[in-house]
């Protein structure tokens, strides 16, 4: 099967085997600015690239939320514009006449690594993925749990600080606005303007990488500015134990991958102080294992489970 | 069958048939501070008073929580000295000879509204239930979702607040602390500090009903009071729309019942104005129809479901 993770800079897709083995891996630039049309033409000539038509069997395809993944429609993406209630399923069947599946990006890095990384063997597992934004997937009883229409999984989007900053989503106080790469920055940045020192004030910008990089070098602003994300990724956590009593917490993506050691001691701490007692024993909370290709891998799965399911 | 509810202050009890018409209802004080064998005896004194003992075939019982439903192990319960680590389930099926189930209260009360009451016919549900504490249950495609170990749905104890104040469960700023019948009492008392005049100032003792009986005298104090324990009960729901995508939520529990008509516009407009956009449409918040009996009912539920799966 080809499997392709549409982002809003790059579509990715490779050839996959029934073990989630990878190969033939191509890149395109999404240019999401120049419209639907343009975006759906670069997914045809990126899974063409990967094989040759009629060796494909089927197309799983991973897409920025919110998106029905039962018809296939990918409903809006912030990032990407001019693709709103779009068939993709459709469209994509269509051109290849094969069976596609398509999935929420995050849901299925979830998938991913519950099938083929850090939560291989769980049947309990939250997937959570830290970088421009915080989404996430839940795995119940070794199933993607989608909720009434799909939509469930979106753990960036809880509210931590009744009276924080507003979220991109429509929300206040979320996860995303506290602990994103994004917002990590603009705490650091905020935390600059009080005019204590800082390695930081050197550079021409700011990002959650340069803070990282300073806080590695012993700056202490960056240092409180990533115990502070840590502490409220750490609070996210613990709301999601409460709620779903998952002993398996799988933490991805570009801010995680880079700064574990600086945010792993403080979520711990919140876990630990914050937790109720009954549940904290035995829940551990591990670096995802499968990177870029957890997505990838995802949409394989989701390609098997459906043909499985018939539907 | 005969359900009970073992609650801190009253054990109840009745016969109830496959259609969970409840029937010979008793009541009897719990006496939870003078022990595990006390609280014991008087289960099997309220079982024996609603059916001779040859004529009951299974037993269903909810306990505060968290307890071990699988096992039928209460592990602990704040307002149950004493009872730790207690094979319920066990010593009723010596005493009796019959199948006995159990399950933590708020579970059951939402298994209850989900097959006889607000829920039916939904798939997918959250029961919350506001009044000393706040709990609450899970239904996931027509079943409890008990998660890892059975202690999913403690949906009260979600933080809102990360600076606010320390909840009894360890947690900081939780739903419970925020908006439960205590939280309200206390939020009221700490705007009377400030000297403003209510009529909540004449009355030897506030609770949350002297609240709600003031605002609706009109008394702006008392509004304020519940229309801010309404902001935080809508937050919490949104934060649960997001994470488990539920289009269904029921609201039961002596505050929620008692002030229902001035919790419930502040709730909605919470929900209007944070809910992500794609998935507020369709969802819908009520009132929990069965009362007191939710649990009992609950309790009937499990007994089925559990006879059913032969476990």
């Amino acid at each position: 099967m080809v499997v392709v993770d549409l982002g809003g800079t790059l579509i990715r897709a490779a050839l996959a085997n029934q073990d989630a083995v990878l190969s033939r891996l191509v890149r395109q630039e999404t240019n999401a600015n120049h419209g639907a049309e343009t975006v759906v033409s670069r997914i045809f000539d990126a899974i063409r690239d990967v094989a040759a038509r009629d060796a494909i069997q089927a197309i799983g395809l991973g897409a920025p939320g919110p998106l029905d993944s039962w018809r296939g429609v990918i409903l809006s993406a912030p990032n990407l514009p001019g693709i709103i209630d779009f068939p993709m399923k459709a469209r994509l069947e269509k051109e290849f006449n094969v069976p596609v599946f398509i999935g929420n990006d995050a849901n299925l890095a979830a998938l991913g690594e519950h099938r083929y990384g850090a939560g291989h063997g769980t049947a309990n597992m939250i997937y959570m993925t830290i970088s421009t934004g915080i989404g996430g997937g839940i795995i119940a009883e070794n199933n993607l749990f989608l909720g009434s229409r799909g939509f469930a999984g979106e753990i960036g989007h809880q509210t931590l600080e009744a009276r924080g900053a507003r979220c991109n989503c429509g929300n206040v106080g979320c996860l995303e606005v506290l602990a994103s790469g994004p917002a990590i920055a603009r705490s650091a940045l905020e935390a600059l303007k009080s005019g204590r020192a800082s390695k930081l004030r050197e550079l021409a910008s700011v990002d959650a990488r340069a803070v990282t990089n300073a806080a590695r070098d012993g700056d202490a602003l960056a240092l409180e500015t990533l115990k502070r994300a840590g502490y409220y990724i750490g609070l996210g956590i613990v709301n999601l134990l409460h709620a779903f009593d998952t002993s398996l917490f799988v933490i991805g993506g570009g801010v995680a991958v880079h700064a574990w050691d600086l945010l792993y001691p403080s979520m711990l701490a919140v876990l630990d102080r914050h937790a109720m007692p009954a549940m904290r024993g035995g829940v551990r909370v591990v670096q995802a294992e499968l990177g870029e290709e957890s997505g990838l891998k995802g949409a394989v799965a989701l390609v098997l489970d459906r043909i499985t399911l018939n539907r």
